[in-house]
């Protein structure tokens, strides 16, 4: 492994299987491991013999600098993401202040994001175009998360919401469904899953209706479906396309 | 391994270490891999003593039938598909599919889908908010997807195109573009990944403008920048929101 090097590492859901094996092996192969401390507590174990350096949330910058301070001293280091490193990750960070760092390399290791391994538990509900969007106003002003899922729901994707709630925002997944039944059926299929690939794992289907007076948290990743999604059994099922045995709307 | 079971397993972009772990001990306990010719030469090597069937390209109901056929004699069948098994995967049609077969079992195993892995070598375009859209028009009328493209160019979502040619659609990404022009910026920064994690991958960031006049192939993944998005040396890189320093659209 070459050394002054920062990966950045998609660690998926959280379970040590459902990393790829190229992200089993960066971890196995660098010298430390810089994350938030709840994802470096999620691999811990499955490699003990590194070097663990942990910063708080929203401490992302400093977490990067950390990461290429170290690479400077000619260490191997993996930064490490839940889900993907590309999707609300810290790649895209790393690549910014990777600027001020021009003699380290940086490579990205995709993983797989709730939006995908939370599908896989529901059934199949992102099988055809979708969006993805954080209800997280944070960084992004609230008009323009509005406008995105008024968007999403005019053109008939099918949706997943990254942070549907917060102690503090404990109403905007209602907000949200406000929205979206301005332009979809309150009997579109939709679907949540609690705590992906980790120990307390659960998925319930509901209606748009019935969503919009759901409390959920912050470990929950939510779908709603196209006009053609349908509900098979316990599964949220999105078809491929829209052929002649199906509706178009 | 339980018996009377189909695993339907997304393999990431090809090469074996893309895939999950939990991908890998699935296609080693399982007792035959179905699926289309391509893929399943993409694995044949990794798991040379299983027992392997193939179908052509757009026999995806009899693929699944010869899936479910396969469970019923008792065997542990996994089926496969590239990327992700639930992002334009199988997983949805065998789950419609597998109503006919109550007594067989239906696991989805999820993988990296051709959004995230292109977006790793790219750098990080789909840090925040985007849609997946097909421009494949097999299953789905055209006015359907030239709807959604108007919708992800007006609410600035960073966008990612999956099958943006065919012999029969060479000109489906210029008509996408022209699409996405009314409502970007020529200037907006685009990237092309050919060949994701596969021999001859190659990358290149460009505008808008140059990405309507480019001619690309079948094997070819798309991304379109959000209003944010930036080059960044080789890359190209869109922020995680909207702070003080961006200019807000």
């Amino acid at each position: 492994m070459s050394r002054n090097k920062v990966m950045v590492v998609g660690i998926g859901p959280g379970r040590y299987d459902q990393m790829t094996i190229r992200a089993a092996r960066a971890l196995e192969n660098c010298d430390v491991i810089v994350g938030y401390t709840v994802y470096v507590d999620l691999v811990k174990e499955h490699f003990a013999d590194k070097e663990f350096m942990t910063t708080p949330m929203r401490k992302e910058t400093e977490r990067c600098e950390l990461a290429f301070e170290q690479a400077s001293q000619g260490k191997a280091v993996a930064m490490i993401c839940s889900g993907d490193a590309g999707v609300y990750g810290m790649s895209g960070l790393i690549l910014e202040i990777g600027q001020r760092y021009p003699d380290t390399e940086v490579e990205i290791i995709p993983g797989v994001t709730a939006a995908l391994s939370g599908a896989a538990c529901l059934g199949a509900p992102l099988i055809h175009d979708f969006c993805l969007i954080s209800l997280s106003d944070l960084l992004t002003p609230w008009e323009k998360i509005a406008r995105r899922l008024q968007a999403a729901a005019e053109a008939d994707f099918a949706i997943c919401l990254y942070n549907p709630s917060s102690h503090k925002r404990a109403d905007y997944l209602q907000k949200a469904c406000d929205i979206l039944l301005a332009g979809r059926d309150a009997s579109t299929v939709c679907g949540i899953v609690r705590q992906i690939g980790r120990e307390g794992e659960s998925t319930q289907v509901l209606t748009l209706g019935e969503l919009r007076d759901t409390q959920v948290d912050m470990f929950t990743t939510v779908f709603i479906g196209n006009s053609q999604t349908r509900q098979i059994g316990d599964h949220m099922v999105t078809p491929r396309g829209y052929t002649s045995e199906t509706h178009e709307s």
